[in-house]
């Protein structure tokens, strides 16, 4: 194909321009698929506010996004496991197939990773995308791709689960009732959990999160260690998921934590050091896992949302064309607190 | 109190008779509860119709029951963690505490556990039992004694999906669907399975299942393998649950299971052998995992209930008085694929 | 390079010849090895003497050979992890990296692996072999690219020790003293078991076994079951391991495996069905884990022979230079109680 | 027994005295134990020198000591396991049994745990004790009671080594070599562990390390991270257990991990709070375990020794009479750096 297409191109901080370029030829084991809807999600915002999330600096104009889904359009002569009009979730990560970490099934720790939308690595803010055929996953037929492209941020918040390894009826509470917070909150209800306390500073946030069940506590109002320890008999949650990236709710998760339990940290706190009350943590025998993107969850996160296990569309709070992804990314930066997620239609 | 109450003695095959006896004391460490509803057991039925089960033989008079649950009338001094008032779900299972297997927390595997209703210990068909307080387990305002009392087949169910490891989206199938086999069933989708696929010989307990979303299939109408395995991409099922104790469905399991995936073991065959196709076992690196009654499980099985996140109600068919338990017992003796649970309101 | 090379082809049963060949090309993530040692594996010895393993049918003429080390010669352009010189150990199967299986770091299940010496798949009886340098692993200097060759079957006990998840100070029982039955016993031990109990009906294997450690026993000369309960104060052992691939042996495994324990099925019996009791393992709620192969096991193999942790050297039995190859597989047939491992030095 | 016995009792703050007092009465479930050797911990000397650990003060006189062991002089009547003569190890926690905790088997972490030596209860500084059956645990003939006093600090080594769930050849780095930094240094050795790394900053403990096979670093002398990042083709350390209890080796080890590697805190620093790089934590997706004390694993560690698979006489650079113990407190307390363990010959 040599037709073209277009593609929204961040060209500096908070500058991005549609931009007309070749769509792109795919690989033997690739598959080209239309895309149909792209999450904007925090990274992406970062990278348009900033420039940069820490050693990752946009030096070139670079493609954002990597929420996304679609329709393949075209698939490459060694691909049996789709065909054109199956409508895929791309997971955005690219990984090298033959280190450790790739062997030992923990790919998302491969040092040699291609993540959409991570520079120098273009992202999905495109008419056309050629991907490998393995990392396209089929949608069903109930699950569209709008859901598709909620899909990336849903696994992030299996992930967390995952790592707490919940057990039926385990007490949780989350930390940051943003759209990482919520996901990890539908992730752990719909593996069994029972109590879910849920704190954030923003009010709206809460009560979306409440309206779904949970129990809600804002630390400008009430000691939320003191409320959660309150309502668990003094024992604290079964396990703790820090999903907000502050210090305050890092420093948290130890108070509000079960002896022998579990504590899960996702969120990165600006500048990377907490102070912890180490020894609290050793007196409790408690532990800390940790999350980086996700691993092996896509099948398994598509199927609860085709199951009606999991529901992805409550999530998104605002829509946009793809002619005004500008816009859309100018309105995020100013309404992070009313926003839990963007999507952008990309037709 | 040296009041007297009534108690139902199996004195021999097929004969239970009412009797009036003390009411127990309790020790310092137990509380005594007035039995309000107990569940009958396979086995309690298996007892009565052939006085034994492999080596455990009824050679006195003996109390049935072990699926119950009441409200605390006394408790002991030293007991701190319910008073009067209380409905309580009893575990059946005393255990020494002090074995290896106590001490890791395999306490189901304690050679020296005294449980309910398996000779010589009496069981809970009975106004008053007499039970240590850390095996009384609180149900919450929102659970019933009848739910109370149908913990105990749930434990059983949930240990299997324990056992099994059950994770978010995985397939399962189901081998047998009597009480256990469809305890399971609500086990795993509380613990976020994806399909599940139910075999039984009786057309009604499917229609049950199927009822609760369960793909089901009758071995009498249909090649059970064939079917499972092509709806899973001839991958096979994740796991494989089994409970019907039957010879055909045990060497099933090696055929249904997926590489790499599990199969639990719930069912006792008869006799106890059964040839099974070891080397595809192997080629498939399968596991074979056991459930022996169940460990730490009655605390979530209560909050499951509480949250309305597993429902067992819906699983009694028949309900009796307490002086009509023999015409119980002999009515599941005589209709037993069309129970599923048969329980016994004590008052 | 269009040089010539020599190889042994099996051109039918008991029917080996050398032949010459294209020493073949290497790919660009390739290296090409100049092989040095190449053990003779039980399944060799079955394709020669019987010309099929259950569906794997030696339909026409095969290079056999799975267990082999050498020296790099020649690396393609894409390679960094290898540079000409380095001693290698090749590990024999070659898996898709994009399958299910294989992104969750369980790549011996991969169902589309091309395996060294499996039909039609040759193996590595010739002087050189083009390998992917992510399958080729360095071996220190302190070790040898004979016992490299050995880290084969070593990789199969390790992965028995891995599936029993032995730990230190746990009683084993290895049913089977043969070279796989050997390399679980080291393994083992280099993860601190306690008591290693090993059966087998052949005298001479015992004997090898006690030479390092192992409590013995002949189930000619005395009931091995009743033997190890004796020792274990009848417990039984943790974990059983069985590697005999003889109906007795599997049966066993039951019988002697703790309440609670692991059994580890390595071996299989010729005809494939077994009759367990079933029930039995049930009571001791014992799980029952396989052995197919191996994963990720090679580095630490290697890891463990360099550091003296695990001595390989002391299993072969047997030297024999390549051109007696065919006189190496027809002694093997003629001998298989004496012989543990025999090798072909290559040059 | 009304007779009399000899207790060494702390009375104040480096005040310790002979007392005489009552030989204790045994429960039916208990023994009696005349002890033999009695281990100062560190806990000791700090109970010793300041008088409180933490929340823990030493408000009345105290006796002292917990790592212990001796022989059997009475066994109470439900008492099956032990008999006069044995020689045991005791380990000094006695917990509820009755909950979460202690049927889940992590007894450890039981809230009413009784342990020996930490105020208000007495320890083992006496001439006898009397003990729970269960958790008196009896010598082979080949261990001595002074390595049966030693198995309460190689329990702590174990249980961090459980905790890391070290395998096979990988990598361990152990931030501390005092008496816990070396258990543990054992206990991964002898669960198969490949290289370790251990750092100090006192030259003779790294001698007595090195000496037993470790690569020792004294970061008074270089950058331990570096060192170890360049012995590890800068991977880092699978596995990094701190036992040092300081702020710069807390800090270091998410430097020195592994990505998807494990941190095993053990040594708690002395007020508690550490700054760590949180974020650098989840960009390597690794976990921290913590330990505390230990749960089930005398019988394991007594197998060890008595097994030689692991060497605790040689952890022992003092030894004293009881009558001397006041001096060897003050001569630990002056010599911390020199000694690694000083043990009490109680006759």
């Amino acid at each position: 194909m040599m037709e073209k297409m277009k593609v929204a191109r961040m060209v500096g901080i908070r500058d991005m321009r549609m931009e007309q370029e070749d769509i792109p030829t795919i690989e033997d084991d690739e598959v080209l698929v239309k895309i149909e809807y792209v999450g904007i999600c925090g990274s992406d915002v970062h990278y348009y506010e900033y420039g940069r999330i820490g050693d990752h600096v946009v030096n070139k104009p670079l493609i954002l996004g990597h929420e996304c889904a679609g329709t393949v359009v075209e698939v490459g002569k060694d691909v049996v496991s789709l065909k054109a009009g199956d409508r895929v979730a791309l997971e955005p990560g690219r990984t090298c197939g033959k280190c450790w970490y790739c062997k030992t099934g923990r790919y998302n720790l491969c040092r040699d990773v291609v993540f959409m939308a991570t520079p120098p690595v273009d992202g999905a803010f495109a008419e056309y995308v050629a991907y490998p055929a393995d990392m396209a996953f089929k949608l069903p037929d109930n699950v569209s791709t709008m859901e598709g492209a909620l899909v990336e941020p849903l696994a992030v918040g299996i992930h967390a689960a995952n790592q707490a390894d919940v057990r039926l009826g385990q007490s949780v509470a989350i930390l940051g009732a943003g759209c990482i917070g919520l996901m990890a909150f539908k992730a752990v209800k719909a593996m069994g959990a029972g109590d879910v306390y849920i704190t954030d500073t923003i009010d709206s946030r809460l009560q979306f999160a409440a309206k779904y069940g949970a129990k809600v506590f804002n630390p400008r109002n009430e000691d939320v260690v003191a409320s959660i320890q309150g309502l668990t008999n003094d024992e604290g949650s079964d396990i703790v998921i820090e999903t907000a990236g502050a210090i305050p709710s890092t420093r948290q998760t130890i108070d509000i934590v079960r002896r022998g339990g579990t504590i899960v940290l996702v969120g990165l706190v600006p500048d990377g050091e907490v102070s912890l009350n180490v020894a609290r943590l050793i007196d409790k025998e408690a532990q800390i896992k940790t999350v980086f993107r996700y691993r092996n969850i896509y099948p398994s996160a598509i199927k609860a949302i085709a199951d009606g296990n999991i529901d992805v569309k409550s999530m998104v709070t605002n829509t946009f064309d793809f002619d005004d992804v500008k816009q859309a990314f100018d309105y995020v930066v100013s309404n992070k607190s009313e926003v839990i997620k963007a999507v952008i239609k990309m037709e």
